[in-house]
C-alpha cells in the first residue's frame, strides 16, 4: 500500500494506517505524504519508513512504483487527502494499475464521481470508499436482520450523526481539519452534509437495503461568517414507500461523534449506536427488546467474520475501520486470481460514492430553493 | 371536582384521578363519566362515588351542581372524553362558573380552540390543558437552565415522541382507544400529531421558549384503510433563528412512549426522555457530560417545587401529572382570593392549547401541499 | 387509617400518606403525629386533618378510636417512627383490634420483634412491614421468573444498596433524620444495615424465595465519632447452596438510592436496579439479553396487578409504595369478610420483619468475631 | 518478537499479535507455536512466517535466535501459553538476554513468581504482564482521579469481574480454553480467580495505589465434578483503611467480560466498566454525576497518551493491549539506550505478578479455612 496524503498533524493518515496494519495482511512500502515535498520527507519516519520510498508527489509516487518488480511495488493506493484531491490521484492510479481505497465523500463534485465511475469500471480494478461505519459487526448484523424480514416491512428511518466540535468558529483559530472542511475550494458544496450526512445517508441504505428517492433540505450555517453548512435536516422518502429523517450537524454543543440509526418497520425496529457499536437494540411489538452483541450468541455469518475477540472485549473503530482495509484486500487478493470479490467480505465502493455525491448535491439543491421535494435522479449520468 | 368522562374502560380517567389524590388537596365529588347515562351510573363505584352525585350527563352534572351550596358543589370540572367533546363541556362548565382543567388536544379544531380562549378570557376563570410532561420536575430545570442562558443562544431542537401501539390495526380489533383516535369524526384531522405530536411542539416551545414560526410535514398513514396520520416528521424553524426536528409516530414498533428532546446552543446541550424521566443530561464543549438527577444537589427553585421525595425515589408519570393538577388545584385556591396565580406553579393553559391546534393545523396543511414551508401565523384569529 | 409519627419535618410520614391516598381506598382519619403533643397539634392540617382527630399521644388515639362507632373509627394504624418507636405502638394498636402497617426494621430489637410475632398470631390482625422495594412490578416479574424455573438453580446472588447521604457526619450538623439514625438509643445495634442493608436482605430471599442460612460480615464506621456502622459487606450463603454478596452503604459517595439486585442460575440471570425500577433484565446463556418492561408485552399475572398506566409511562417510588398499601388494605377488607389473604395481592409482614431483625443480630455479631461463618439460625425464639 | 504459543485454534496468541502490530512498533519474526512441533509448523502462515523462524520448541527458538545477528534475532519474546507454561520460557529467555512479555497470571505458583522475580532483578531486563485492562485511557484516569485527591480519602472499592461461560461444564465438551482453566495441572490452584479474579485485584491496586492486606473468601465448584472454583467472592481490606468486596465468577450466566470498579472518597466516587471502557463515572458528593470520556475535553497527560483517536470514535480492547505492547516497547527502546521506562508509559510488571500470585493463594487459602481473616503476607519471599 502507498498512502497519498496523511502528512505530520493528519489525524485520518494515522488512522488509515492502523487500520491496514491490524490484520497483518497488508504492509505501508511508500507514500507521497503531502503536497508539499519537504512535508512528505519529514512524514516518512512517522510511518517507518525509508527515504526513497517517500516521494515528493503521488504523481512520483503512481510513476515510480509501476516501475518497480511486481514483488515489490505497491499493490494499491490509499488517499487520504481533503475531498478536492480525490479524483486526480484516484483517476491516475487507476489509469496505472493501481487499485484504490478512497476517504469519503467520493470527489469534490458529483461530475468528478461520475467520471471517476467511469475510470473504475473500464480499468475493472477495486475501489473501496470507507464509509468506515458499515464495517461493524452489528451494523452487518442490523444489515442481515432487516434483509431476512425478521422486522417486516420497513416503514420508518430515523439516522442521526450529531457532532459538536464545530459550534465555535475553530476554522479560524487554528484547526486545520475545520479550515479544509468550511473551504468551499477544498470541501466542495457542502461541509456538514459531505464529512458526516454522507455517512449517515450511508449507513441507511447499506443496513436497509433501500434507496432514497426524495429528499427535503434545510442546511444553515449557524456560525457567522461560514460558506458552508454546519448543520441540516432532511426528510427522507425511499423506494418502498418507507419514509424517515436524516440530521447530521457539528454543531451539537457537547456531541462527539453521535452517529445513530433507528430502523421500524411493521413486526419490529432496531436500533444501532456508533458510540456503543457493540449493542444492536431489537425491538418487538409484543415482546421485551433484546440487545444483540457482538461475539456473543448465534449472530448472522456476517457479523461473525468482522469479528475477532470474544463477546463483552469491545472491538471499536479501528476495528471496523479495519474491516474494510481487510475485505479490500481479500478483493485485491481474489483480483490477483481472477476472482469476484466475495459478498461475505463487502465494502463500499464507487456505487456508494456515487450516491453520496447524489445525496449531497440533492439536498444542497432542496434547501436552497422552495421546492418541497427533491428527486434524487442522477439527471447528469 | 367533577369528572366528564373516564368511564368503564378508560385509561386516562383513572390516570386523571389519581393525579388529583396525589397531594390531597383536591378530591373527586362528582361525574358525568359517559355520555351514556347507563355507562355512567355503573362508573361511579370505580371511582367511590355516591350514586346521587353520578350524572346522565355533564349538561346536567353542570346544572345540578351549580345550585349546589358553595361549600358542597365541585369547584372544577376536569374533561377527559375524545377530542371532539372538549370544547362544548368547556364552554358549558366555563358559562356556568366552573374552572376547568382539560386533556389534550384542546379541542377538535383550531376554530373551536379560538373561541374557547375567548370564554375563557371572558370569564376569568382557570383553564388548564394537561400537557402531563411539562409537569416533571427536570423539565421544569431544563427549561430553567436554558433561560438562565447557561447553554448560549439555542441553535438546534431534536424532539421526538415515538410509540409503536398502533403499528397494526388495532383499531380494527376492539381496541377503544385507537378506534377513537382513528376517527376523524372524533379525533379531528390528525391522529398521531394530535395525540403526541401536540406533545413534543409543546415540549419543545416550553423548554426553549422559543416559538415554531414555520413547518415543513411529511405525514402518513402507514397502515392501509386508516383516515389518519400514524406517523410524521416535520422541520421546524424557530423565531430566534433556531431549527430543528420533530418526529412523532405511532408505527415505531417496539416503542413504548418514548418522548424524548434535545436542545443545542452555542455553550451547551441538553436532553430529556421521558422514559426516564429524573435524569437530565447536560452537555458541554469542553468538559464531561453531567447528569442533573431529580431531587439531588443543587437544583432550580421550579424543579425543587415539583418534586416529593428525595434523589434516587424515582417520581414518575402519575407525579408529573399530579403536579399538574396540584398546579392548577393552587391558581384555583389563589383565583377564590383573588390573586394571580403563583408564576411557580406554572401549567399548560388555552394559549398552549391554542398552539397545539396551531400546530396541527399547519402540519397537515405542509404534508398535503407542494409549497416548502408554512408559517405558523394563526390568519384565523 | 391512623397514622403514628410523620410530624412537621417528617419526609417518610408524607411518602406513607401519598401511598395510601393514590388508588383511592385509603383515607386518613386521624394521627397522633408526634410524642410531643404541641408538634402533633401542629401538623394535623398539613394532613388536613380537623384538630379532633389529632391526638397528643399514640395511646390517646388508639383508646379514643377504640371507643368512636365500627363505621366511623380508623381501621388500622400506620407507625412511621424511629426504629425505637415501633413495638409499643404495634402492640398496643394490636391489643385493641387494630390492623397495623409499620416501617422497617420492624422493631428496635430481635426479642421485640418476636414478641411481636406472638401478638401479631394471636390477634390473627393484619400486620405489614414496608419493605417497599417488593412492591415494584418489576420486583413480582422477577420473582416470578425465579419461580418458573426459567433461570434453572439458582446459584448466585449479588445485591447492593449504596448511598451517599451520611459520607459526612451530618448527624452531628442538623440532619434529623442521620441524627436518629447514628443513635444507639433510637435505632437499635445497627444503622446502616438496618436502614437499607435489611431491605436488601428481604429483596434477594424475596425474589429468590432462598432463605440465607450463613453469614460473613464487616461493618465498618467510617465518619469518626459514630457509634454505628455506615458501611458494611457480608457474604451470604442460601439454603440451596447459592452464594452471594450483600453491600449496603451510606457512605458511598454521589449515590442515591442505588438497591440493586443481580441473580445467577443455572440457565440464566437477572438484574434489576430500583432507579430505574421499570426495567428488568433478563441474561441468558446462547441469546441476546432481553429487557422486561413494566406494562409491556406478556409478563406475571403479579405484575400486571401491581401496574397502573401503561408500558413508557414510567411507574416509582411512591406507586411501589402504593401498592404495598393497597395490598394490605385489601388483606384488611378480606378479613373483615372473614377470607384469607389473597396471594397476588402480597405485602411482607411480621415474618419478614422477624427475618429481618435476625439477619441484623447475625451481622452485627459476625462482624465483631473472629468466626468466619455465623449461622443465621434463631435461637432466641 | 518470537511468539511462544498461540498455536492454530488459539484465541489470545491472535490477539496479542494484534496489539503488537497496531502501533507499528514492533514485528512478530518468529514463534514457537505449541510444544508440538508439527503444529507449530502449521502455525506459521496464520502469522505470515516464513518457515525458517518457526520453531519446534521455545528453547530451540531462544537458543537459535541468539545466535542470529543483533539487527535480525527477536528482541523479546511474548508468552501466551497456559499458566504451567509460563515460568520455564520466562526464566530461559531471560537468562539468555531476551525481555519477556507474558500472560497473567504471571506463573503456576506463588514460588515460581518469587523465582521468576529474581531472574527479572538479576538480568535487569524488561518484564512485562498483560494484565490488559490498565490499558485503557479511562483506567489511567481513574487512577489519576484518585492520586489527584480529588475522591479524598478512599474508603469503599468494589470491584467484579463476571462472565457466563463456564455454567455449563463446557470444560468436558470440547472447549480447550476452559478444559486447561479447569485442569489443576495446567491452571494451578485455582480456575475462576487465577483467570479473572486476578485482574480484578490487580486493577483495584493499580487505580487506587493501595494494598490489599487483609481478604476473607468464599470460592466455590458449582458445576459438579470440577476441581477449581468456578466463582468467588472475597471481602477486602486495604492498607489504608479502606475495605472492599471482589466478587469473581464465570458462572454468571448470560455475563461476558463484565469487568468493573467503583471507588468511594470522602468527596466523591468513580465508576468504571470494561465493556463500555471509554466512560468514566464520576460522583459527587452535591453536584450532578460527570462521564469523563476517551479523547474528550481535558484529561490526564496518562489518559491521553493512551488514547489513539478523537472522542466518539470507540476504542476497544485491542486498542488497550496494544497500550500495553507500545509501553513494554518504549521501555525495551530505552533500555537499549541505557534510560530508565518513563513513567507515563507504564506497563504492569513482575511486581504485579507477584502480587496475584500472592492474593490467589490467600484466597484459596483463605476459602478452605475457617478463620475469618488472611493476612496479604508473603511469608515465602
Amino acid at each position: 500500500m502507498g498512502l497519498i496524503g496523511g502528512g505530520t498533524g493528519s489525524f485520518i493518515g494515522k488512522v488509515h494506517h492502523m487500520a491496514a496494519l491490524l490484520d497483518n495482511r497488508i504492509e505501508l512500502v511508500c507514500g507521497a505524504f503531502s503536497h508539499d515535498p519537504e512535508v512528505s520527507k519529514q512524514s516518512g519516519p512517522e510511518y517507518r519508513l525509508s527515504d526513497e520510498r517517500v516521494y515528493g508527489s503521488y504523481a512520483e509516487m503512481i510513476q515510480t512504483e509501476k516501475n518497480l518488480p511486481a514483488g515489490q511495488r505497491m499493490d494499491f493506493v490509499s488517499i487520504v487527502t481533503p475531498n478536492s484531491l480525490h479524483f486526480d490521484p484516484a483517476r491516475l492510479a487507476l489509469s496505472n494499475g493501481f487499485h484504490v481505497i478512497c476517504d469519503k465523500p467520493v470527489t469534490f463534485s458529483l461530475q468528478e464521481a461520475i467520471d471517476l465511475e467511469k475510470t473504475v469500471l473500464q480499468t475493472g480494478l477495486i475501489f473501496a470508499l470507507t464509509h468506515t461505519y458499515t464495517g461493524y459487526p452489528m451494523v452487518k448484523e442490523a444489515r442481515h436482520i432487516v434483509k431476512s424480514g425478521r422486522l417486516g416491512a420497513i416503514r420508518k428511518i430515523l439516522v442521526e450523526y450529531n457532532q459538536g466540535w464545530l459550534s465555535m468558529p475553530v476554522e479560524r483559530t487554528g484547526n486545520k481539519q475545520a479550515a479544509w472542511r468550511m473551504d468551499p475550494l477544498k470541501a466542495g458544496i457542502s461541509c456538514t452534509m459531505g464529512d458526516v450526512g454522507t455517512h449517515a445517508a450511508n449507513l441507511a441504505e447499506y443496513i436497509t437495503g433501500l434507496t432514497i428517492t426524495q429528499v427535503c433540505a434545510d442546511l444553515t450555517a449557524f456560525v457567522p461568517g461560514r460558506q458552508l453548512d454546519d448543520d441540516g435536516s432532511v426528510l427522507l422518502r425511499f423506494d418502498n414507500g418507507a419514509k424517515g429523517v436524516l440530521t447530521a450537524s457539528q454543531i451539537c454543543t457537547g456531541e462527539e461523534n453521535a452517529l445513530k440509526i433507528r430502523i421500524y418497520g411493521e413486526k419490529g425496529g432496531l436500533e444501532w449506536n456508533q458510540m456503543e457499536p457493540n449493542s444492536l437494540l431489537l425491538k418487538w411489538a409484543d415482546r421485551p427488546m433484546e440487545i444483540a452483541r457482538t461475539g456473543a450468541g448465534k449472530l448472522s455469518e456476517a457479523a461473525v467474520a468482522h469479528t475477532r475477540v470474544p463477546a463483552g472485549h469491545p472491538e471499536g473503530y479501528i476495528e471496523a475501520f479495519a474491516n474494510i482495509y481487510r475485505n479490500f484486500a481479500d478483493a485485491v487478493s481474489r483480483w490477483k486470481n481472477g476472482r469476484q470479490p466475495d459478498p461475505l467480505y463487502d465494502f463500499p465502493g464507487i456505487q456508494e460514492g456515487l450516491r453520496g455525491m447524489l445525496f449531497l448535491e440533492k439536498v444542497v439543491e432542496s434547501s436552497s430553493g422552495s421546492k418541497k421535494w427533491v428527486d434524487m435522479s442522477n439527471d447528469k449520468r
